[in-house]
């Protein structure tokens, strides 16, 4: 038995040796590499980071919003390069959301414990 | 090296036997058995969970609903059972942010880089 620390050096060092990551990061480096594609990711990372903010903030996120935001998302998926960077995020994230259920699992038994 | 799960489910085993943890745990317990401190808490966790719903929803937050939801905080931190419960999620909270970012650390570290 260690401290909780250690552990999280462990998934750390083990992700950036995982398949999953590593075809991510090689797609990073493909869109970084490709001035289209690193156009089109600056204006749709922008786009997100600005609805973030409104949300954050507990603005409302307008119709307008919405539809300026898919018409990015849209464009960004038009782009090959893009859209396998997107799965391969999305495959990164299911791992990240894997790790948080178990290490958060202690956590969530107190509060539904609490709750009967 | 192992697969990016065992490091997670060492988290999970030291967190159970951290002491900052243990503390938590204890906190739930006397709030739990306590009958008027259970009531405000429940009240405390409706309200939080209100609030989210309409983060979530991108839903706007009012001026009434902060106004509403000082109230059910300040009712809270006057009893000392969940004043003391608050403070050790916080405590709780501040270690798995510090394992949250020591986890995803290879991913900031993508991120970073294609904005350069």
């Amino acid at each position: 038995m260690g401290n909780v620390y250690d552990g999280a050096y462990a998934v750390e060092k083990d992700l950036r040796e995982d398949s999953t990551f590593k075809l991510l990061a090689q797609s990073f480096e493909a869109v970084k590499n490709n001035e289209t594609a690193a156009a089109v990711f600056s204006e749709f990372t922008s786009n997100q980071m600005l609805l973030q903010q409104k949300q954050m903030n507990g603005e409302e996120i307008t119709e307008e919003d919405i539809t300026a935001a898919q018409a990015v998302i849209e464009k960004a998926q038009a782009n090959e390069l893009i859209k396998t960077l997107m799965d391969r995020e999305q495959a990164v994230s299911g791992i990240l959301q894997e790790i948080n259920g178990i290490i958060t699992k202690p956590l969530q038994e107190l509060y539904r414990d609490v709750q009967n």
